[in-house]
């Protein structure tokens, strides 16, 4: 067993001998990771994603027009994709937790759409694009569900609302 | 003051008269509110929803054949979307906790994109649309992160993911 | 030990004796409880809460002229509100999982002061007054958060922010 | 498309017709479930379950003594553990969200272990035998957690730590 | 389209151009954000925030004479504390995730009212008092909590019962 | 009060005074606390962990051979492992938020128990074996959610299903 007092300077660990019969590293019948970040260097990084849903024409325009029942639309939807946004590794099972140092939330209300544009940044080892693109869905669905009244028909179906063209518009990195 | 005595059977809450100083009734500044549904019925609701991401074909045969680098794709993001349906209350501000009575998650695996299907039921006040949207933008994102080495390209962009068409496919409910 | 098929009609369980060594009835250290309220009838309740969030005359008018630099703050304030109210019983840890079946928040700014006030119900075996007060605390920490830097003064400290009178202002349930 | 207005009094759900490139139902590459609990009727349900962690018996001692450094050992791993129990359903992925009505913790410490035994009851489709062994678990953990200092030996390790024995002791419900 | 090859030694970031019929950044209609502290250096920093519940008298002692029925008040009022703390930016939407290094929470029972006082810490990039004020309702809210039944009158109302005074008794940061 | 400008280069925080009636520090009654990490270095740290759950040999087989009706058993335990490894800050009250850098899960099925393995890293100021050990259990919780129903016994009771041998394999840290 390796001891807990400093192993060397190469940061090489060594898999300990198995040790009987309760080595479970002997016959492994599958293996999920959350792959190894450890060596790769803090660097800034942003992303940016956006996000478009398919609306009624009259459902944009009460979306822009104020506050429907449930609320402001489109502030609720920004709140939803913070917190969203900060949580990712909490939804998606292989992404490191990642300590955001900024984001923002904006949107752009047309015709018949609304599209939704996010931006991350972090100092960190890994990129943030997982954040935008969670951001985004998140302030869509938000949308969504603060409109239901508005885009059922009289069966309870949705024929307009659809989510689309979800995708990063921009992944960046500074030197170190 | 009302008393928690019972107040008659209409069920109906009379507003206390504003006591003082502090009263907030009198100048609402603004209202958010999750609708009520006290006395909606409780009644078997199901809703099936839909979504795709297009991918590289390259990457579409790399989770068609088997685990990639992080795990197995497709059951990974069956597995967080499992999570995810009973969760949605706690992501979307406006949505009232649902117990939901069954979920399921099945993906398509096509030359160029991946097709996941939710299916959601729950017998209770309020349908549970959101839950199976947010079952499919989960499921495709922890797609994305799986294979996001597999997609970028040689400036670390995504040139052909994208995630698209995420609908409602059915929204249906049996009689008390 | 007791089978799993019906034990009786009259819904009383009996402790099973203890066996063997193992067994932890014997010598009880201590003991936490989350409250048995599995006999108490499902009755329409409601609660609302209020508390008051002492604040610079200038942070006042800028919360009530628009968005400050983090966004809108009475609608953030309300949001997260929501997401809070329905949350209590992960945060408190002898509260019961409750189905809030509605759930509002509202604002009144003052000269010196923003007053909030929930209201929440739910039909269920227990009351809600938990969730309307924490509803207000969190609704009050996020006015705050959103508006620290016009509440700090030259040394980094809030001389005038302060939270007050967080209680109860009606507490009902209807007949069965 | 089946309409939300009512299908039948049969609350039998049909599979919607696949409509062109889209679907999702033709070849279903994975599939993961939360089991249909629909049906099955509402009655009243409790698990017991028990574990133990083996401890030095310095260490059994100190948790018996007193607060140790972090604080109150058996309180604080009973209050977690009623938090974990009204969690389970945001942990394993496949179990279902279930309204606890009663839960319980105690502790036994005796010479060189601790056996924790949990209660959990509730009015609902389906048992609570995973609550019942989640909050075992956690509350052996946060023992864990809160005597680190005592159970490493001068390298590092642990000797004598180990948790054993986790076990449902009964699951047991009533007739309807 | 900016290449995630480094983009210079600068970190700026220069807005993509828009490309198209999507561009969300044309029409902003509205924005809310976590503010960017990418640049800010990480400082030792400190937070103590105090609250205070009036208690009935009966209460205050009951509290002091050992577990109330629920389990033990203080213990188990500051275990929900350190959780709460760690949390607060799952629960404030602006709130950056910061790596807590040390909290604390201790009370002072008197007469007619209890005092909770809590201790935060971190080497980061932005101040923890959001952190100590949201220990501070946590706790006082988990003790009205398990006195619910002590505290209530013969209509189920709070006659005495408040949360009064929370503030931020001290913010403090090293030199770098 | 101390300011928020420098206090000097000790990183010595000095307590205040108390100011009033308000001062909660005079009287502890009690006090639970997150130990001060913020002096300890960054150094690169690994723990191994693994446990057993003993099981019926039909149950055994039915793991190896494929999926059983709630899905493919191996990788959600393996899934759900990796969620529950980044959260145990969340879980257990006295652990600090750890940036998790990698982590692993595997499994090795016998013909009468399933021993599970995992691997967690972090360059941090504290230990990661809590996150190993708790991966661990929620592992084989999520096995053994999963058997339910090829455990149970004719009278609904769990005769071979056990977890055992719970432990920390390897503790290191590297040089810093």
């Amino acid at each position: 067993m390796v001891a807990e007092t400093p192993i060397g300077g190469s940061a090489v660990f060594v898999m300990t001998k198995a040790r009987g019969r309760n080595s479970a590293a002997t016959h492994p019948e599958a293996m999920a990771k959350i792959v190894d970040i450890g060596r790769k260097p803090d660097v800034k990084r942003r992303a940016v994603a956006t996000g478009t849903m398919l609306l009624r024409p009259a459902t944009a325009r009460a979306i822009r027009d104020g506050p429907v029942e449930k609320g402001d639309v489109l502030v609720s939807a920004e709140v939803a994709a913070l917190h969203a946004m900060k949580s990712v590794w909490q939804v998606l099972p292989h992404c490191h937790p990642i300590p955001i140092t900024a984001a923002e939330v904006s949107f752009d209300v047309r015709a018949d759409r609304i599209v939704v544009t996010t931006n991350v940044e972090a100092t960190y080892k890994t990129g943030v694009e997982m954040e935008a693109l969670y951001g985004v869905t998140v302030a869509l669905l938000t949308v969504w569900d603060m409109v239901k009244s508005l885009e059922k028909d009289s069966k309870g179906q949705y024929p307009s609302a659809r989510i689309d063209d979800v995708r990063v518009v921009e992944k960046a990195k500074s030197q170190r």
